[in-house]
C-alpha cells in the first residue's frame, strides 16, 4: 500500500493474488448489478450460470493453498508490523478469510448457490400466491443447509454462531440475545405508550408524486449529504440495494412509488448511506481484502444513520422541507413542516419490516432472530413456523398478519440465504447510529445548526475520519471502541429514541 | 447440444470447459459495455485492470494443455461424425482457436493489451490535438506489435495473413487484394461519373430532430426488422457497437446527433444487423465456440444488409417514410419521399470513412489495406503514413484533407488495435450483404414488396435459415458458397450499385 518499496516480496505477491480474486468478485457484482437494472429477461438464464462461474472461480484461486502458504510466510512479518499497519491488517483479515474459506468445501457453496435460487424463485411464486406449504420443503432444505455449514466450524457455543460471525465478527448468540434483551425490556413500554396516543396523520405523503420529480429531487439530496456521482450512480430496481466495483464506483439502486413519498426518498438516503462508507473507504485499499465495510452491522449503521437520525431529524428538514415544497407545490403548500415531519415519524404497530418506524423496526427484527434460534436449535419445526410468527407478533406487536404474504414470507433473508446470521445486523446497525451520532455530537456539538443549514461536512468527516477509510482494517468492536470510547450498548439509542419521540409523543 | 444423452463424455467435458471460457469472456464483455454506456468516470482505472484480469483468466483456462488433450483424444470421434454434425464443428472450431491461441504467448497478450490501452488514450488525445507526431511512437510500437504476432504464424506468404486470417478466416492478403482490384477498377468510373453530376441535396436531414424523438423512432424501426427486445436493449454510448453477452442477451449502442438525422437512425439500423445475426444463432449452441458470428465479412455483411440494402432503400422508404413524417412533422411535411430518399443515398467524395455512402465507402477502406499491408512490409515508414495517406486520398478521391484529424487519425482501429487485418472486413461485408441480398431474392421475389408493406419477416427467414442459425459452424466462404451457390464474387454488388444508383444519376 503505502510503502510499496519496502513491501515484503511476499506480501506483494500475496496482494496481487487477492487483487485477482477481488477483480473476479467485482465482475460478478457488476453482473448482479446488470441483472438487477438494465439485463433483458431472455439474459437470466445464462447471467445465473455466470455468476456462478466467476464466484467458484473466485473461490478457487482464494483457497488455493498457495495462499495459505504465503500467508505463513508472513506470519513473522506480521509480527513485526504494528496492529494498526495496513500491511498487518492485510494479512490479518486474509488470513481470517482464508481461514473460514478454507473450511467450505467448494462442492456446498455450489450445491447451496443452486439451492438458494431454485429456493429464491420458489418464494417469490410462493409469496404472492400466500402459499407457505409450496416453500416449505425448501426452508427445510436451506435449514439443513445451515447447519450444515455451522457444522464446518466445529467448536461454537450455539449453532447459530458460526452463521453470526460471518457477517457481524465477533458476535454470537449468547451476546447478540443479551443486548437484545435489554433493547426489548426498554422498547416494550415506549411502544406500548405511544400506541395507546392517537396515530399521527401522514395523509401528505400520499399523495400523487411523479416518479421523474421524486427522482430529481433525492439526487439533489444525496449530492448535498456527500454522495460522489463521479464515483457513483443511481439506478431503479425492484429491491434497491448498494453494490461496489471498486472505490472509484460505488453505486445506488432505487425504486419509486407515485404515491408514497417514503419509498423512494428514504430508501434511495439508506443505500446513500451505504454508499457513503464504501466510498470512504482510503484509496490506498481498493482491490484488497481491506476495501470493505467490516460488518453488517456497521454497514447498517451508516445506512440508519443518514435515513433516520440525519434523514427524519427536524434539523434536517428545516433546510430541505421548502425545497421539497419548491419542488411539489401542490402537494406541500398548505402543509407545515411540522406536520410533514410528524408524517415522517408515525410510529405505527404494522406488519411489515421493511415500512417500520424507528421506534417498532427492531422489535421485527427481534422476533425474526428468535424464530432463526429456535428453527436451528430443532426447538420449532419449519411447519409450525408460520404459527409461531403470528404468535409473535401478537405478543410483541400486538397485530396478527391475516395472510403469509404479509407475515412469514415477507422477508427474502431465509429464502434466498441462511437460516441464521440473516437479521441480527439490522438491529446492531440501529444501536451503533445512535451510538456512533452521540459520539460525533460530543465532538462537534454543531453537526445540527450544519444540518439544519444543509451543511453536512462535519458529520460526514467525522465518520470518514473514525469509520469509513479504515475499511475492514478493524472489527466493529474495535471501530466502535475507538470511535466512541465505550462497548456497544443499547444506552445512546434508546436515550435518542426517547428523546425524538418524547417531542411527538407522551411517554 | 441436441444429443446430450449421446455424447462422448470428452466432448462433454470439453464443452464444460468452453462453457467456462465463454462466461468469463461474457462477463469481460459485459465490463466493457458498462464502461461504455453506464460507469461513472471513477470506475476507468479499476475497470481497465478488471477487464484485463478477466481477459487473461479466459487465456488461461483456454489454452490449457488439457484441453489440447480432449481435443486429441476426440480425433477419432470427430472423424465418425458428419462434417456438418453439430460435435463435428464444435471440435473442429475449438480445434482451430485452440491452435491459434497456444500459438501466442500469454505476456504477449497481456503486454499487447498494456500497450493498446496507452495507445488508445494518446490517440484520444492526438486526434482533436491534430498531433500526428505523438501518436507516432505508439503506432511504431503497434507496428512491431503486429509485426511479432504475425511470426507467431510462421509460414505465411504475407505478413498480414496471419492478421486477416485472424478476423477473416481462409482470406489472405493476395486472395484480399485480387478482389480490392477488381472492385476498384469498377468503382472508379462509377465514383468519376457520379461527381462530375450536381450534388444532391441532403438539408432535410440536417434540421433540428430532438434526441428522444430519434430514439423512439428508431426503436419502432428496429423492432419492426425483427430484433428481439425481450432478448436485448439499446443503450447511448459514444462509438456505438453491438454486443452480446448470451444468445438471450444481445445488445445495440447508439449515438444521436439533433441536427443530423443519418447518424442515429442509420448506426442503429446496422448495429440491429449484428444483433439480428446474433439473436438468430441456434441457441443450442449458447455459450459455445460455435455461438458467434463466423468472420468480420459475414457480420458486417448483415449490419450493411440491413442498413443499406434494406435501410437505404426505396421500398423501406415508401413503408417508413409516412410514419418519419408523423414523427416529425414540421421536418418533413413539406419533403417529398423523392426528395428525403436521395439525400439518405447522396454520394460525396468526402473525408471521413463511416460518413461515406456506398458507393465510395469502399475506396476509403481499400486506401486503408494498402497502406497497412505497405506497413507491415516495411515499404512505408510511420512517419511518412501521413503524406502518403494524403496522396491516396487525392488520387483516389480527389480530396485531400486539411489536417490529420480527419485523415490519418480519423478511426480508431491502429490505435486500439493491430496494424493488418482491421479494414478488409468492411469491404468483404458490403461485397457479401451484395451477394446474399441478391441470393434471398432469388429465392423470393416478393422480398421488395414485402418490405413495401413493412414486413421483413419473409427477408429475415431467409438469413436466419441460411447464415445465422449457423454461427461459426461455416467458415465465410462454405457459408457463402452454400447460401449462394457461388463463391464471393464483386459482381453483386457492382452489380447492384449500378442499378440503384444509375437510377439516381447518369452512370
Amino acid at each position: 500500500m503505502q510503502t510499496l518499496e519496502k513491501t515484503h516480496p511476499k506480501l506483494q505477491e500475496l496482494k496481487t493474488r487477492l487483487a485477482e480474486v477481488n477483480d473476479i468478485e467485482s465482475a460478478a457484482s457488476l453482473l448482479y448489478w446488470d441483472q438487477a437494472t438494465y439485463m433483458p429477461p431472455g439474459g437470466a438464464a445464462a447471467r445465473g450460470r455466470q455468476i456462478a462461474t466467476l464466484r467458484h472461480i473466485a473461490h478457487t484461486k482464494f483457497t488455493n493453498p498457495e495462499i495459505g502458504q504465503l500467508l505463513e510466510d508472513l506470519r513473522d512479518y506480521q509480527a513485526e508490523c504494528d496492529y494498526n499497519s495496513d500491511e498487518a491488517s492485510l494479512i490479518r483479515i486474509a488470513r481470517h478469510d482464508y481461514d473460514r474459506s478454507v473450511k467450505i468445501p467448494p462442492d456446498f457453496t455450489a450445491r447451496f448457490s443452486q439451492h438458494s435460487a431454485e429456493c429464491y424463485e420458489a418464494w417469490a411464486k410462493a409469496r404472492p400466491e400466500n402459499n407457505f406449504k409450496a416453500i416449505a420443503p425448501f426452508l427445510e432444505k436451506t435449514l439443513e443447509f445451515s447447519r450444515e455449514m455451522a457444522n464446518y466450524f466445529p467448536g461454537y457455543d450455539h449453532i447459530a454462531d458460526p452463521l453470526i460471525d460471518e457477517s457481524d465478527y465477533g458476535m454470537n448468540a449468547q451476546s447478540v440475545r443479551v443486548l437484545f434483551a435489554q433493547l426489548r425490556q426498554q422498547l416494550v413500554p415506549i411502544v406500548a405508550a405511544i400506541s395507546s396516543q392517537p396515530l399521527a396523520d401522514a395523509s401528505c405523503l400520499h399523495q400523487y408524486f411523479p416518479e421523474s420529480e421524486q427522482l430529481a429531487f433525492s439526487l439533489k439530496v444525496i449530492q448535498k449529504l456527500g454522495y460522489d456521482f463521479n464515483r457513483g450512480r443511481q439506478d431503479k430496481t425492484l429491491h434497491p440495494f448498494m453494490t461496489k466495483f471498486s472505490t472509484g464506483d460505488v453505486r445506488i439502486t432505487t425504486r419509486v412509488r407515485d404515491n408514497d413519498l417514503n419509498e423512494g426518498l428514504f430508501s434511495t438516503i439508506h443505500e446513500t448511506g451505504h454508499a457513503l462508507y464504501e466510498q470512504g473507504i482510503a484509496q490506498k485499499f481498493e482491490a484488497s481484502p481491506l476495501a470493505g465495510g467490516t460488518s453488517s452491522g456497521i454497514h447498517e449503521s451508516q445506512s440508519r444513520l443518514w435515513e433516520n437520525l440525519v434523514g427524519r431529524s427536524r434539523n434536517f428538514w428545516q433546510f430541505f422541507y421548502p425545497q421539497l415544497q419548491a419542488a411539489f407545490p401542490n402537494q406541500f403548500q398548505q402543509v407545515p413542516l411540522e406536520t410533514f415531519y410528524r408524517a415522517i415519524n408515525k410510529v405505527e404497530r404494522s406488519l411489515i419490516r421493511t415500512d417500520a418506524d424507528e421506534v417498532t423496526y427492531n422489535l421485527h427484527v427481534m422476533i425474526r432472530f428468535d424464530l432463526e434460534l429456535a428453527l436451528l436449535e430443532d426447538k420449532l419445526a419449519v411447519k409450525d413456523l408460520p404459527a409461531a410468527w403470528n404468535e409473535r407478533y401478537n405478543s410483541d406487536l400486538g397485530i396478527v398478519p391475516k395472510n403469509d404474504t404479509n407475515g412469514v414470507l415477507q422477508d427474502v433473508h431465509w429464502y434466498g440465504g441462511m437460516v441464521g446470521g440473516m437479521f441480527q445486523g439490522y438491529t446492531l446497525g440501529n444501536l451503533m447510529s445512535a451510538q456512533f451520532f452521540e459520539a460525533a455530537l460530543k465532538a462537534h456539538a454543531d453537526i445540527p445548526s450544519q444540518i439544519e443549514q444543509g451543511n453536512f461536512n462535519l458529520l460526514h468527516d467525522w465518520l470518514k475520519q473514525n469509520i469509513y477509510q479504515h475499511g475492514r482494517k478493524y472489527t466493529a468492536a474495535e471501530l466502535i471502541e475507538q470511535a466512541t470510547g465505550k462497548p456497544l450498548s443499547i444506552d445512546p439509542f434508546i436515550s435518542y429514541i426517547k428523546q425524538k419521540f418524547g417531542q411527538l409523543y407522551v411517554l
